[in-house]
């Protein structure tokens, strides 16, 4: 069962569109005498939000979100379009990938001439920066989806709207392609918005990017699994390390602010990580449950062992220290990586026993790898579906995969809460079998 | 959408059981003080099999599938319990990570101590063969989810089914995993009706292994991206000798008998292949827009080339040749690789044009490569579920993922007709773009 | 000690050359305030061929070679040169990157800007073919060290050595380097000769490339390194299909025309091989000691078994066969790879025992692979090396690698016999450790 | 020319033994009806120290070493040998292959039965730390050649001489392997001289590990090669972050205390550093020459760049800080990586510019990587010949390479000096050719 389920009504899934569409779409030139590839998405196929039967029960319109696709009739005249398309926030495996996608399919399937990138993310936008748009053409996305980072570049962090949408039309372009995470979503949406006070024509399409796999309603994030397999040769070399030296300790910080998707599925991966620490559950680290006293029993045991730790994990920690935020708005984390090796060293030290404890924290070099076979598929397919949104005069929204379907979502659904591992589900389960690790809670009275 | 929607009803989907469960779940110990992995899977739990407005509309039980996972009360007394697993069919990247998912799944959490691995298929319960049951252990099954491969061995073809079942009964087996192909699939189902004849309490459950990625209501099949990975290898290598050769071509042939999915995955991959060939979309030989002109065409224009050809693709091209069967029972196919060296080699030779064609075979490097990081956490959830369904009583029926949830399919669904890639669907109309490759079909009158 | 020590005296090792060096070597500009960078090799500065104190005892003028770098004076004026660069023959991973090196070094430490890329080997000098020669500046070569192939394009066989002098002549070029094997070393012999003949000043410099590693008084050829790790995939495979199946044995054939090196070091780099089979070492098919009958041995013992066998081996088994010349002028070899999977079969056949055999091929997927990074940094100092002694004036040589250092080597000494893994040195002794085979001869009367 | 060129003599180069060699090799088994294995080393095949004409003109005896390999004589019985092995220091590619080749050769080849492993270094000598020794047998090394890490586990520091041989004596062990970098061959030629003045007969064999490739008249260290290509992984994740930020700067730290082989090497694998800072050569922080002032430049001119730095550069910046010692006894470094880091940003705050800078530091991710093909055959061979040289009796020694023969080293010679990039020499050019990188120093006056 999805892991996340806050309750939505069909009237929260419809998808804003610029207008009427009527203009044939030439995509049908794919349709050919063997007869195939010449199927539309139809107006009424649409894949429900909630497939379970006791969700459905009774109900006349259950939640559904309209399926992505290529459409029999399109809004924008492909000769007289400009698109354009942005990348924001952090790098992530994937992206150079999926603007290859959106050109190519704007260029050869959609007959637009007129496509530009935004250098550095939302800065692209703003002339004090200084940077000039980038023209992209088959030529230009030659081989880029087998490169890790991002050839447009990237950067942090909001910029004024209005300032954005005033270069929108100064450039006259048309349809804009966003591809970032919550913060790219909710610049998009207030984009959209002014967009529409503003009664112009643009249309707005997000592909949601985060490595953390975190968004609402986004099954299943681009990038995600590269990094997963990125992430198992960070494990492997601490559980080398471990095990080659007298009470030896690994000790794996990865990528998870909100969520401890990555750490959780790398856990899975391998089968060397003894304690997995995750933002959505919380460990005590004192006390006859907590981590310490479960480490020290674990190298008592064996000798050596491995702990993975996300980044945003057992920031109780750290209550009452504020930190500030960073360019993206996001509020700093203690560095919980740190602070376990920090604490850890300390413990074996006062108890006077060996520890030899290697950190690692392998974060860009996570972020930065080439997207795997897999992920370069799934980006093709984003790209694909983008473009026939954008060109059908759809807006506001961002592409996704639904119960496996490629869909439509809204922005102002996928923004507001975050996708998070649920202690209870199957995934959280399959970490604890796989790690033995116990409940790290001291309850009053002993467990 | 979903590409393979054969109409079936709710009570098509109902799963056999041996009797109802009454002890209680050991998995519960699971759930400690931090409150986590408590959850059990209601009776209610189900997802639709097909998740659309449309097909639901007026319906008063539409088809759902039951939802996988564990369950509060099981059948089996996990320290009286025998339970056995066996391999069977082509090897397939993740087989032994799977292995090791069901059997530290039986051990850790359900406390089963009694678990026998089956040598090499079938063969290995009959006695002429002469194999001995091999015990698993947590020990035995270390380490090996990171190798190809399978330890256990594995044959192809059917044995007689009451030998079988008599040396279930001879051995004490209660439960027994079968991991397989589609005749495998059809074998489990005859044991599970000579266990029903004989009114004996043995458990079989199938987890279903097709690199093609071919049977009916599995949505995903383990190895099948490990796969794709793999090939990319072979498609990469057929574009660099055919740009480092005056009027190269390089020539690829893949698995997929009936099913052309690893084909036109590995094509979206790369963006190398110039033509992709797959069972389920026909295409001519000769002729204005046969392959071999356009080949040509393609050579005269570009200088190089690389053709993809999924193994059971443009069998009408031998029609008439009977080739008799191989030892799984599958129609032997005629050689498509090998023909169309031939064909197209004869070809330029008649036009008196240069050619050097590079032809790669590369089935058996892409069978036994080990799985990756995402086929490994997917095995382990296969087998976790499939060991939870076991234990409770369920029989007759396999592990899937449907709509991205997994699920209990009765076996009787899964066989008799294969999933195959939809010529009107999306995937195929990728492979269409990706390729730029016009329809190869001459119409009568000209395209 | 050199495996291979047929014997050559000091004058033989002379490299020709076309003129006094008059010119200060713009490379000096490299010596900064750093002191560092600021040294040219000398004028006596050589290595010697046979480094031993029994072969220099009493000896006058042992043998030596001339050590390879940057000279301080240089004759061909920079902005007046024009240089060419040809790969011939078959793929091997490194040619990217050695071409770059070479382009790199030549426009930005001598200033050469006229730099041309001959299309698809010696064809690309002829008329007939209609190629046309591909400027080649720093902009053209960026990224193509990390791909496999050659993006110049190869062909095998001779072209007219008049013809090819000719278009030098017309093209006005002065410096020629040629990368290939022993093929291309005795055309860039004649061509020097030719160019001798004429009286005219153009070097020629070669980069020995063979995938086999068997080319005389070179220590070490690009790429082999490269295809021994990519070929341990094919055998892994093997290993994993064999350890698979009832009786399974997995027989791969790796290149290695006239020298086993490739196989030999693939054998030592996995443990997996039982039967390594190569040129240089008979062995008998039929009798108690033959391969067939330890085959079986191996099977009867543990079930398995893995047989690696260079193209060239066994060629003894097809005596009387002749079967023509390819276009290199090689004799085209009998299959031996697809004799044994006959043979192999039909002894089982005949002795009525199971057998799985899996027939692995991997050719082209090993040359086409992209240089790993060892190779990446050899091909790098092949490149600077070539220039440098190009700029020299020095011709007729190639460049090579002597008891691990640079040097320059007549292409007179290095053509017309091959090194070979001599079966009484220490890698044929490792080989047999390794796989435990015994010596596969029938001697009479028995061993 | 060997960058290395410390002046020794021929005496020197003297390997001690602990007595005549007596006993009829077993080796010789290999020797059957082919005629191939049959060959032993000489007592006279030795290779010159110097190869090169002008130093051995009119010297009687010049420095040459012995060849390794099998002697037709053994000094030890093998049925009542006891052999060790140790590995001490930091984790480095190659140590499990190496150490299941020496076990392997042992047992099979010697038909030695009695082989132990010294856990977690020289501390499993010191019964305090009461680790026990772990019996190695062929099942016991089965696969680890595949595996990163040291099995046998290791430790840093020296223990008391005595202890060490009191253990050796009281375990009846008659002869010693031990693995590891300056600190162990030091402990070694300790061990081998209580060892002679306590006039008892055990062998101590020296195989030299140090990820740095920084021992004297070792020409290739074991592992090297592997952990360059592991950094590229981290110098492109630099180059790819770097390039997908506005004024990125990607900073990577690698390994090289004393010598920046690897940096030098990892640098010319890829193309992508522009700033590559190693121990042997100086550079300025500060001033117009400076690395500051050179990096604005970069930024200024191209928007990106990549500093690579060695962990033992720069110290001169550390001047009168002393850090005191690790538990190996070497100086504890300050930070180079972080210390630059912080100058930087500080730098292009002062500025007033954008600046993007990401550091990485991935150590333990490139010590703990399997080894390469060619570092598995390399530590393969290294692994022969450590046992060919014991079983002979030779002690007080280590197997290297030299002028790509396998030889043996007195340790005395190996230790005292490091082997260090010569600033001078081919490898530094290439460096500075391929970043372009200038003279970093502000030499009195300009440049």
């Amino acid at each position: 069962m999805h892991e996340d389920r806050h309750n939505i009504t069909a009237n929260q899934t419809e998808i804003p569109s610029l207008g009427p569409s009527k203009i044939g779409n030439p995509a049908a030139a794919m349709c050919g005498p063997d007869g195939t590839a010449c199927r539309f998405i139809g107006e009424n196929d649409r894949v429900l939000v909630y497939p379970y039967p006791q969700d459905i029960r009774g109900k006349k319109t259950p939640p559904s979100f309209e399926l992505a696709g290529p459409r029999s009739k399109i809004y924008f005249d492909p000769p007289k379009l400009k698109a354009a398309i942005v990348t924001c926030g952090g790098m992530c495996p994937g992206i150079n990938s999926l603007v290859r996608s959106i050109v190519l399919q704007l260029h050869y399937i959609y007959g637009v001439r007129n496509i530009v990138g935004v250098r550095f993310g939302l800065q692209g936008f703003i002339p004090k920066y200084g940077f000039q748009m980038m023209d992209l053409t088959p030529t230009v996305v030659e081989g880029i989806h087998g490169r890790g980072g991002s050839f447009l570049g990237m950067s942090r962090g909001p910029q004024p709207m209005e300032d954005i949408v005033d270069s929108l039309e100064r450039q006259n372009i048309g349809l804009l392609f966003m591809i970032g995470g919550d913060g790219t979503l909710r610049a998009g949406q207030a984009i959209y918005e002014e967009i529409s006070k503003r009664k112009i024509k643009i249309g707005v399409i997000c592909i949601p990017k985060t490595i953390d796999n975190d968004i609402s309603f986004v099954e299943r994030s681009f990038g995600f699994e590269t990094a997963v397999e990125a992430s198992t040769g960070a494990i492997r070399g601490a559980h080398n390390e471990a095990t080659g030296a007298p009470n030896g300790l690994g000790l794996v910080k990865l990528m998870g602010r909100l969520s401890g998707f990555v750490a959780a599925q790398a856990t899975l991966a391998l089968a060397d990580v003894n304690f997995c620490l995750i933002p959505e559950v919380e460990f005590d680290l004192e006390g006859e449950h907590g981590l310490l006293t479960q480490i020290e029993k674990r190298l008592d045991d064996r000798g050596h062992g491995v702990v993975l730790v996300a980044e945003g994990a057992g920031q109780k920690l750290f209550e009452g220290k504020d930190l500030g935020t960073d360019p993206s708005g996001n509020p700093v984390l203690a560095d919980i990586g740190v602070y376990l090796k920090m604490r850890i060293t300390e413990y074996f030290k006062e108890k006077q026993k060996a520890l030899t404890l290697k950190y690692i924290d392998p974060s860009y070099l996570i972020r930065s790898v080439p997207a795997s076979s897999d992920d370069r598929v799934f980006t093709g397919f984003l790209g694909h579906h983008a473009v026939h949104a954008g060109m059908s005069g759809r807006t506001g929204m961002l592409v996704s995969t639904w119960g496996n379907h490629f869909v439509h979502v809204p922005i102002t659904l996928a923004v507001g809460h975050r996708r998070r591992v649920d202690p209870q589900g199957g995934l959280w389960r399959a970490v604890r079998e796989a790690t033995g690790q116990p409940s790290l809670i001291n309850s009053n009275g002993g467990a």
